[in-house]
């Protein structure tokens, strides 16, 4: 009994409220390191950098309930998670990260070690992605909430002599007819992942196939060495948040031109996301499993990868492997600004906050 | 019965749940604008700008419940409060402000009126700044919160042809012995008014003097103008967010120097105090009130006054109207590191979160 009541105060101890803020940020601040050639880091009022070329600038939160849920709270991934959406919004508009700025509200009764691992997963992306942390708050909250505003610079022109920030931003407006497109990364694994955990699968023990589409949903890996291997050849691009179908549907509207889906391209998406359709509808037929998957690769967005158009042909054959590579995926022409999948109009669901009947 | 039904079903059809995300964003991108001269504003993947010299770069969290309570919520009011606190770090940054990314996260039932509201107090904050809204984010939350990240450039040096960005960054470690120590803007006034709003009064029926320290607590106005007019003097700066000798006591620490606040300088920032005092404790005398008054005055925050060193003597005299101006108020020698009062240190209370038992 007095063992149980030291060992509560000793939890007790290290939560938030007991450190403080000021040892709280002494701990953070020991994590995370600037960008690479930053004047001024974390700790006056603001950081002081030198951008190399016109500033790209993007903001996301996360929200304990809304974003992600308490029991399934892997801080380090939540912390992963956090920085590579954003990171993938810099990247799917052609630019090099600048750095992130972290801010972070959480309850007083918070244990110092999920704090110290969410800010080791956002040094570990930032790291992944080549940037780091300029700065950020803390706060308190009843409800644990990551927002963070990702920065990043436009390069010059691939393969010319030209000044930084040459470049032109890739605008989701910019496809013309007869534009090709295609994907950076994966799409729908974050989703069948996620269907996966409400099913009760966790990664430790989930089926083969499994573990990764999990993975990618408490901490997806945009590949952003990808789309740097687009550059020179995109024009336009978007960063799939909200599924392949809306954020094709988005990139069509506002560049005003029909976008046909490969179904040949969607079948090899859906692939890798079988096993979760088969691990959550055992007694279901190939058809129905094939069905499934060709949903979760269409609406599943959150894995973050990036779509890009550029005048066909594509540069080269698919390219595989870095890590994930980029593959034809769509075509453009002039037409009604939909999204099409073997002549027909395709259903566009995306994920809306607030929407309560959606 | 039926019309109270049908006032509700209206009420209700207004709420951000009802209206949706996309709904919701045109409201919003409707009352907000990009800073003059932004390549791509906010719709895409992210914005894309030209800072005109070296970036600066700040973000801070305003959270229901804990830095701002619900029932005395005026939405407009915390729109101008959450650009005013991170415009002011630029300020004192000595930097121009090159935008802002905004991400709100709100419940489902609150009504639209309160989110327009919110980015209107927003837009007329960064228009008397001189700037606008770069981009950002909105999320569902149990806690309504405001998540800002703030950016600015360095200029160049007043009065010469140097390029933008040579000026140097105004840091707290920069002051140096002999240096005078000037406030541009106010303190005190937004800690009176919390204790004023505490005590159940409200700005439309406050006794003379008092409705303008309620008015600094929920919309404090920084000055930005007088924080300018120190360019080309100032070396070191902060911005008050903690108190008066909290933060002196930072720059002390930061720049390794003694900080001489001066009695008759506290005096003067204390008087307009004073109505607040007499307002809490009628029946206290003259000694009583201007304690309380200088209690505010040395630990109260949120003004968002700038503490800024600078080589003595101070560029001229004391400077007001523009719109509050700045004057001296302390002295910098080789010493402890402490802030002293007519030779006595002074007790360093600062906010906390987190903390309970501070």
């Amino acid at each position: 009994m007095e063992h149980t009541e030291a060992a509560q105060a000793q939890d007790r101890a290290r939560t938030l409220g007991a450190l403080g803020e000021d040892e709280v940020l002494r701990r953070i601040l020991a994590r995370v390191a600037a960008p690479a050639g930053t004047a001024v880091g974390p700790g006056d009022d603001a950081a002081v950098s030198t951008p190399a070329g016109p500033l790209v600038s993007t903001a996301d939160m996360l929200v304990e309930g809304e974003d992600f849920l308490a029991e399934w709270l892997d801080p380090r991934a939540l912390g992963r998670k956090a920085a590579a959406q954003n990171l993938a919004d810099i990247a799917a508009m052609g630019a090099d990260p600048h750095g992130l700025l972290v801010s972070l509200a959480a309850p007083a009764d918070t244990p110092i070690e999920t704090i110290e691992a969410i800010y080791d997963g956002l040094a570990a992306e930032c790291a992944r992605a080549g940037t780091g942390i300029l700065g950020g708050d803390l706060s308190g909250s009843a409800v644990l909430t990551l927002a963070i505003t990702a920065l990043g610079t436009l390069p010059a022109p691939a393969g010319t002599g030209a000044p930084a920030g040459s470049a032109r931003p890739w605008l989701r407006s910019a496809a013309r007819p007869g534009d090709a497109v295609v994907l950076a990364g994966t799409v729908g694994r974050a989703e069948a992942g996620l269907d996966l955990l409400f099913a009760g699968f966790r990664a430790a023990s989930a089926p083969a196939g499994c573990a990764e589409l999990i993975e990618a949903q408490l901490a997806p890996r945009p590949d952003y060495a990808s789309a740097r291997a687009l550059r020179g050849w995109a024009r336009a691009a978007i960063d799939v948040s909200d599924g392949l179908a809306g954020d094709l549907g988005r990139m069509a509207r506002a560049s005003g031109v029909r976008i046909d889906l490969d179904p040949a391209a969607l079948d090899r998406l859906a692939r890798p996301l079988l096993p979760a359709a088969r691990a959550l509808n055992p007694a279901g037929d190939a058809a129905a499993h094939r069905e499934r998957a060709r949903g979760w690769a269409l609406a599943g967005g959150e894995d973050h990868g990036i779509i890009a158009a550029g005048a066909a042909p594509t540069p080269g054959p698919p390219q595989r492997g870095t890590p994930v590579g980029w593959e034809p995926i769509a075509a453009c022409s002039a037409g009604d600004s939909g999204v099409y999948l073997a002549g027909r109009p395709v259903g566009l669901k995306s994920f809306s906050h607030f929407r309560e009947n959606g």
